[in-house]
């Protein structure tokens, strides 16, 4: 927050970049913190970019290196040797650099594994890099402070402060057994309150939650944010401790989680950004589109089998109506899915299907009666009969009700087969429900006008 | 994690309360996480729950209150006498005792705050209350340990010791001058490490981020996020440190906003769940639904305008594509808004107006053109006219390109004048785009098909 970072800021490093004046960027770089200097590169061109990655020491651009931009990093990536990457990648705590090495081409991954000297890091990078994505393996860090039961306060407290050097935030400090497996935490404030001498069994936590290696990630947040946790405990089956999943990764996790949904029901397939290449954004929005499409096309012809009514002008009318009827469906279906979504995110989707679906009735009877009173009275000022009005109302309350049953149960029996409530917003649900409510609009008009 | 909340729980727990066999009842729930008993007693009735409630400890009763379902809170609240509320204060951090104090009615609050018996607690509270809503002030906690710059190490680890009984969770030592000013921190880990002797100024860091308390609480996200903070100092505009908020506060704010902006995009006014009233629900939806039959129904005006069109049976299947222009730009704006609501969120739109809107002009042709291609293979099997289908296709195109644009431009001036862009997303910008795009597509189509 030291920096203000604008346009004359960016010029200014642009200046020193091409005068290669590597003396005045270390200055006026060399206080900001990594996550402002991500930004700047962020700003800059990719040789630019580079260009004070290499400048800069690799203790601060690994951080840096995390903090860019996802696209920006994999070019970054490719300018530098295998050699420098493993350099970046000692700095960095395990997850952020399995996460790294992850985006590599394969065939560079070996390469740059190769050029890492510490052996045990290695090792821990490997290990991290066989779980699967969406675990908890995969986002936790193997870097934790850990200390055996058996041991006296004065050695847990050495001991500690040998670990914590290596380790960047102490959150817990976990207690093992002999068998390595996790049997309690202490808190630094235990440590510091305790006294001075004695076992630490004393005042060692039994109570410690963890997670299993193998748990879905999206549960390890819902875990911790009930329990308001900072960190969380990784485990194998057996309650051998592996490492620890840090609040800061579960953020990431619920926000990747919200974008996802919303872009779901936005109609965008996943990663889509406002900066991404015209080719991106076109491949990001076309699948929809030609979904929503195809759909529509159903429409069209359901039409064309009703277009016997065209002859006669009072009947036309009823085509008129179509766009409303579609619009109609179309939002009442995105909203029930949504609030279903919504409510399984959030774990308070209970009661019956049947007690759900006479609550959706209800609600789509009364917003139903309200719009068509509003159409009945657009009815009169446009010199409507008031029999063509009705017969549109009754059938819009018909579509409501259809398109608000398929909005709920689509997202439910999906979640119930385990597959994300969220692909029923959106597009889907908007198009089914044009389809549908064209045809039942069409349908019961007829009825009621005895067509 | 320890028991399994489900419905023979549920239904024990139930036959106990009838029974009041209140020892068995503590029994059960007395190893119990707080976040776990709220659970429970979400499923419970009122009266079952405010049973509860009462028989357990308020040290426990308070954490629960915290993490019940609001709605619950605000009817058990009710039950409770202002003298029982005031005790369930007394054992919560300020933050949270001051926002249960903020959903009472306004008659209460002073009644409650008369029982609380601790001074400084309720001076604490009274403070947090004169903050406005979304500022830094209203959900920062008073709770925090500081340390003098000029105290010794051992005077700073004695006090120390003696704050952080009353602080949940103690992520940095904050360093005060005298004059109460912010002026750098320390973190356990260094006072871990720290010689034992000699004063603090040797440790300290001097780089501290800190809020003003006047900040609003999104920016209080971003930046806690950018630098991976866990807790920030709140400040006033000399300086003065006031309080600090933790991370887990952040992730609510995180949360409510990405529900937020889905609401929005589904057209539901917020904070309507799954589990409200049908009342609630129907207000929830009824809004935008409105909004979107206006609009709609400025789409039936603009169609009787082209009835004529009618008489001519090769000019009427311009009706049949009605929705399809509809749904193609509302889809289509409901995109562009989405992709440019996340950009603003993650502060990552650049670059001129006039870049953007070839960008999206480029997009909206070559989707355009694809989308053409499948109308024209669709005429061909449903055996339209050639011209007809193009004349479709090229008022496709042009609809297309002017959703894109008002779906890209609305939500971008929104931002620029202080609206929410995400207002500018879901039902709104359907409806704009339902009405403006039957329109363009009459008119070009006519000129087209020289009607």
């Amino acid at each position: 927050m030291a920096i203000e970072i604008n346009k004359e800021f960016i010029e200014q490093i642009e200046i020193l970049i091409k005068n290669q004046d590597d003396t005045a960027i270390l200055k006026l770089l060399d206080d900001e913190h990594h996550a402002d200097i991500a930004e700047i590169l962020d700003l800059l061109n990719l040789d630019e970019a580079t260009y004070i990655i290499k400048l800069l020491d690799s203790e601060k651009t690994a951080e840096i290196l995390m903090e860019i931009d996802e696209d920006t990093r994999e070019k970054v990536l490719k300018k530098l040797s295998a050699k420098e990457i493993a350099e970046e990648l000692e700095e960095l705590d395990t997850d952020d650099a399995a996460d790294i090495i992850a985006e590599l081409p394969e065939h560079r991954q070996q390469r740059v594994i190769a050029h890492i000297e510490d052996e045990e890091h290695v090792a821990d990078i490997k290990e991290l890099l066989t779980y699967d994505d969406d675990t908890a393996g995969s986002i936790m860090a193997k870097e934790l402070v850990k200390v055996n039961e058996n041991w006296t306060i004065p050695r847990c407290v050495k001991e500690m402060r040998a670990q914590a050097e290596e380790v960047t935030r102490v959150h817990s400090i976990y207690v093992i057994n002999d068998e390595e497996q996790l049997i309690g935490r202490l808190s630094l404030k235990d440590l510091l309150i305790a006294p001075a001498r004695g076992n630490i069994s004393k005042i060692v936590r039994p109570k410690v939650d963890s997670v299993n290696v193998n748990e879905n990630v999206e549960e390890v947040a819902k875990i911790m944010q009930k329990y308001d946790l900072e960190a969380i405990p990784v485990v194998d089956d057996n309650m051998i401790l592996l490492g620890r999943i840090t609040i800061d990764d579960i953020v990431d996790v619920i926000k990747e989680e919200a974008e996802k949904d919303y872009q779901m029901a936005a109609g965008l397939t996943e990663d889509v950004e406002a900066d991404d290449s015209i080719f991106e954004l076109v491949k990001g929005r076309l699948p929809w589109l030609i979904l929503g499409l195809l759909g529509s096309l159903g429409a069209v012809t359901i039409m064309q089998n009703f277009q016997g009514l065209m002859s006669n002008p009072e009947d036309r009318a009823l085509f008129f109506f179509t766009p409303l009827i579609a619009a109609v469906a179309g939002n009442v279906g995105v909203q029930s899915s949504a609030i279903i979504v919504q409510g399984l995110a959030n774990d308070i989707i209970k009661g019956s299907f049947l007690k759900r679906m006479i609550k959706e009735i209800s609600i789509s009877v009364i917003n139903g009666l309200i719009l068509s009173f509003i159409i009945i009275a657009f009815g009169v000022v446009a010199q409507y009969k008031l029999i063509f009005t009705i017969a549109v109302s009754i059938s819009l309350i018909s579509v409501i009700i259809i398109a608000s049953l398929i909005g709920t149960f689509v997202p439910l029996i999906l979640d119930k087969r385990g597959i994300d409530p969220a692909l029923a917003t959106g597009p889907f649900i908007t198009t089914s429900n044009d389809i549908f409510g064209i045809l039942i609009y069409f349908m019961i008009a007829k009825l009621i006008l005895g067509i």
